[in-house]
């Protein structure tokens, strides 16, 4: 075995230079990891073989003198299931070959894997129970290579608890191997134990609903051809970077447009972006320590049992990284692309990579800046052009496509898009709804549901300490007439500083377009004097609509507030806790238990966390079915009184005409006008 | 004349076919109308020749029966001036060739046109008692060539009232020509007559503000490259449309992705919307009758006088379309573009035209829909067009970039970007703005004011009967615990029918992601069983800032809401106001007297328009000096029970496997894994 360790070591160090400190594992040292732990403590199933990121100290030390500083070692977070289910947590250390923490955690319940879920259908369609309830519904057992399941982690059910791990199957039927199941969903859920890999029970309902009898809603090409056939007259729209890209990658360090950030995944939150820096002539000024999307909930609204077992945590459940698409160009993205693979480890223990899980690439952005004096038709107007960072994830149903995207004047903005499929349930003919979802086809009822996301904002405004003010467009003193607000139309920014974590919980605010400061106090802007800040602008912040001491309350403590700021903690990356399947909400791990520990702990001027859960209602309509058009939103993290000046201005305008330029030109064509500018979109620049 | 009348009219017949009953009117059009008032009327001036739109119930027939009705008959809308600033409003019959309607209208001000802004200035620069006040800053008189002023409305000033016509005089002054006046605001304000061309009054502030002292902040290309250069380091993108377009146009209705749309444009609105309707599977349904930005107000948040009157109605003061920028290839669009002209009368009778006012493009829009089969890779992706329908007008310092864009998905989205220059007022060294305003470079103080845009929507939800629904996602009833919400998981979406002008006075409401469904209540989805109907998604919501009772309050009426609510009147058009400069607000004209008018009238099931009020507070920072970066803003108006399925399930996918496809390549390779789609984008069809 130490014969086999030496020969992988060879290997990387002979073929690729040694990785950044934040790189996700590679696949050679995820089977370094693997062939050490398997080495000490075989026999165990692996789930999770990932980078145990770096303490923050540590990065700084290195990152402030990297080449004085040895670079933070090389460690893996390594989750496994031992036999009867025994969960253990470990930590391998690179560097030293060696196993460094093993423990066993009783009465968690790990990530559920793709493999594990794979398992589920196979299961269900030879189970005696199942084919007895398909054929209750009208399904013969010779047609149970027809019946299908999406296999879901329980959420928690008080029944069966968290020792056993668990799934629920939720049920369908595809008349061809080509339809689309989700037109026929079967209304009964069998419970899979994946230790005994068997069904332990089934929930069915107390009014029974035979297998829908409407023709497909497909959305393959074979049936688009037959009910009319696809549009002719879209003509197509090349974009092409002749000259390729205009970012330089040094591993997985990008650089582009005095932007510089380091692109790590992970098999749960995906893309992580690390101490992102803006190079404000020539000064390089830290903005972000860490961003990523920490987690997620998806709160089903219907009370009928069992369905409030539906409201997923994708990532901290499935895995935003494990649930990867492997990205086509054309196809994902236009335009010149970067890619870049994930590694992870699979059940046996084999490292796998998932090919393009991450694009890069740039997008015209339309117009960055303009204005035109009216005296004179003297001009300036530049375009835009941004950075995309994405990758795509399908967690059963639905599709999630994460957008994180760098604009030239400072701003970053994750878009999310929603596409995918909406989850159904089954409808009997002239059932009502009652309101908690909406019949999108016949027999088919798809519920109402919140999808909401936990942005996980690590700054560092020009340094790690920093401080969190919530900021409301408020009406100022006086009333109309009085002296001080003759006309009523003062108004202003009231800012409201958070000290504590308990103080720091708050809500969106649409009356007063409510946004956060992320400041750094100990650093005014030369010109306003007020704080250095990035500020978060969400608009789409619906509130937790599951009820206060129910059970998406207690599990989802992420999601009761639009903003909750910890105090950094290298331990606190999952607002929803480590182990997230499973959980029962009490006490409510994660954010809730944090906050609780430091309840009083000042936040101010310190290096703090902010969460961030925006995220958006769902009420389906038949217009997103049977495949849904994607549903965007958008998030912005915008400078203010973080520049001294609009820091877009260097960026060469597409036609810029001065006064004195103007007049001169009219000078010399005697027509009075201006020659406009040349239709190829090129500079135009006139000295 | 009439020779000579006789003589245009066969040229507009010889050269163009008839125009659409919702074309503007053209350059011989409106000369033909001067030509008829000048006949009986003269000597007036010319403030506004546009297309009085025909009668609804006149365009309804026509459209129904094109080929066995007569069109509407085209009708100028005219606004002149008369000596001793007598405003006639007038409709002249360009069938008849007639003047039908000619009528003092006393105490009005009609729009500032850009001719009677660019006289401001020069008046300024002479003026005794301005150069006087330039010297008190510390510029001498023979600097007054260096005196520069953004004239605006004046608002409303109680002291001048209505019937004198106004203008305020924002002064700035410039070092050089080429540098950027709003880095010299200057104190003091002078109030401009235009009917005698004189300065009647200047209002000095208590404290003196000497001329600023700090170097010029500029971003035109000298001073940018001789403060370190422009970026080198972006490489081209190009967009190219090698097969042209995918709409067609018959002139001015475009045809594009089952949409069809007219576009009109008035020096008022800018581009007008009509008819909207999109082609279903061979049923064209009417979604829009008309949609256009019809107000704007951009209230100042510091109470000293005289800010007050800085509240500038673009669209209704100066006008959206008079304000139009001509835009150019490469600079405010990329790809295959399709512009449109504008024409418009000035001041002494002449008809103008503004070359490529309106830019009609096509865009590349990402994923349309996406998904996968965890399965076995079964995947469909298909990429989005959309159509941006823009044009960008200057208000003084600021750029409006108004861009409206349809989805083949059936979804309407209006943007608007603003850019250009913040308003700017002086600042002495150590002054405090007292919450204000921000000092975004020395001297420089950018008041704090909010952008609130008027939407008009005059919907026809397949057909002209429609109703509005107020929509709140709120928590279902029952405690947790209780036998019917368990969990606590339940929620809805409550809908609030309006049936009175008074009852549909709404605001936001982000706490429950209020929306607004503009709905068909006699035609029900066939699978959901609710209305049709387009919902309103608004994000960007503030609450008018100015205070009740207060100056802003009064004349902004449509701004005191999100969303207003009126049955359907030819002549309301303009919820300030048809004539808007100088109003008092008592009483508030427009939307305010309309709904007083008809309070308890029924709006349910009938022919109504929806106000909707949206935009942003804008408190500035450094970054938005000396020019900024665009700030975006969006509406969206998305079909929600209209189609009984994703009506883009016709777009040709960019790549499509079915399971069985996939099945059966894995069986030819032998490799179990699908071949991945090719590189160059193209569909990737296989049958």
């Amino acid at each position: 075995m130490v014969d086999r360790l030496k020969q992988l070591s060879f290997q990387v160090s002979a073929t690729t230079p040694p990785p950044h400190p934040l790189d996700p594992l590679s696949a050679s040292e995820i089977d370094t990891v693997v062939a050490l732990i398997r080495e000490k403590y075989a026999p165990v199933n692996f789930n999770a073989v990932s980078l145990d990121e770096p303490r923050k100290a540590d990065m700084l030390a290195w990152l402030a003198n990297p080449e004085n500083t040895p670079p933070p070692g090389r460690r893996a977070d390594v989750v496994c299931i031992a036999p009867q289910g025994k969960v253990y947590d470990g930590v391998v250390d690179l560097d030293k070959k060696e196993v460094v923490e093993w423990k066993h955690t009783p009465g968690v319940q790990p990530i559920i894997t793709m493999e594990e879920l794979q398992d589920v259908e196979h299961i269900c369609r030879q189970d005696p129970k199942v084919i007895e309830q398909c054929g209750i519904l009208g399904i013969p057992p010779e047609d149970m290579n027809k019946v299908y399941c999406d296999p879901w982690t329980i959420g928690y059910d008080e029944r069966f608890g968290s020792n056993v791990r668990l799934q629920q199957a939720l049920m369908y039927y595809r008349p061809h191997v080509d339809d689309s199941q989700y037109g026929y969903p079967l209304d009964f859920c069998p419970i899979f134990n994946a230790e005994t890999k068997s069904i332990i029970h089934i929930d069915i309902p107390p009014v029974r609903r035979p297998l829908n009898k409407a023709p497909p809603n497909n959305y393959h090409v074979k049936s688009i051809e037959e009910s009319g056939g696809y549009r002719t007259d879209i003509k197509p729209i090349n974009i092409t970077q002749p000259e390729g890209v205009s970012f330089k990658m040094n591993g997985r360090v990008i650089d582009w447009q005095k932007w510089n950030i380091h692109i790590g995944f992970n098999y749960r939150e995906g893309i992580v972006l690390n101490n992102i820096t803006f190079n404000d002539k020539g000064n390089v000024r830290p903005v972000m320590y860490r961003l990523s999307l920490a987690e997620m909930v998806v709160p089903y609204g219907n009370p009928e049992h069992p369905h409030q077992r539906k409201h997923a945590f994708d990532l901290g459940e499935y895995g935003g990284g494990y649930m990867t698409n492997s990205l086509s160009l054309g196809c994902d993205c236009k335009g010149a692309i970067h890619y870049m693979d994930a590694a992870f480890v699979n059940r046996a223990g084999a490292s796998t990579v998932i090919k393009n899980a991450i694009c890069i690439h740039e997008e015209d952005a339309g117009i960055l800046f303009k204005h035109t004096d009216f005296r004179d038709d003297s001009t300036i107007v530049t375009r835009a052009r941004k950075l995309v960072i994405s990758h795509i994830f399908t967690a059963a149903n639905y599709e999630y496509c994460v957008y994180w995207i760098f604009h030239q004047d400072g701003t970053i903005q994750l878009d999310i898009k929603l596409t995918g499929i909406l989850n159904t349930y089954s409808l009997n003919p002239g059932e009502d709804t009652h309101g908690w979802g909406t019949e999108v086809y016949p027999g088919v009822n798809a519920h109402n549901h919140q999808h909401l996301f936990c942005l996980r904002i690590d700054p560092q405004i020009d340094g790690q300490e920093n401080t969190i003010f919530q900021v409301d467009a408020v009406r100022g003193p006086g009333e109309v007439g009085s002296a001080e607000n003759k006309y009523g139309n003062a108004f202003y920014a009231q800012k409201t500083k958070f000290t504590t974590p308990v103080e720091a919980m708050s809500d969106y605010n649409g009356d007063t377009s409510r946004t956060w400061e992320i400041a750094n106090t100990n650093k005014l802007n030369p010109y306003s004097k007020k704080p250095v800040c990035y500020k978060l602008v969400s608009r789409e912040v619906p509130k937790l609509l599951p009820k206060e001491g129910g059970l998406v309350w207690k599990r989802a403590g992420f999601a009761r507030h639009a903003v909750h700021v910890t105090k950094y903690a290298d331990s606190q990356l999952h607002p929803a806790g480590r182990h997230v399947p499973q959980t029962s909400g009490e006490p409510s791990m994660g954010l809730p238990m944090w906050i609780q520990e430091t309840s009083t702990e000042s936040i101010d001027n310190t290096d703090v966390v902010l969460w961030h859960t925006f995220g958006l209602t769902h009420f389906p309509s038949p217009e997103d079915f049977p495949v849904m058009p994607a549903e965007p939103m958008t998030v912005l993290l915008r400078p203010r009184n973080f520049f001294d000046r609009n820091p877009a201005l260097d960026v060469p305008p597409s036609y810029a005409r001065t006064p004195s330029q103007v007049a001169a030109a009219a000078a010399k064509s005697g027509c009075g006008c201006d020659p406009k500018p040349k239709g190829d979109g090129s500079s135009v620049l006139v000295k």
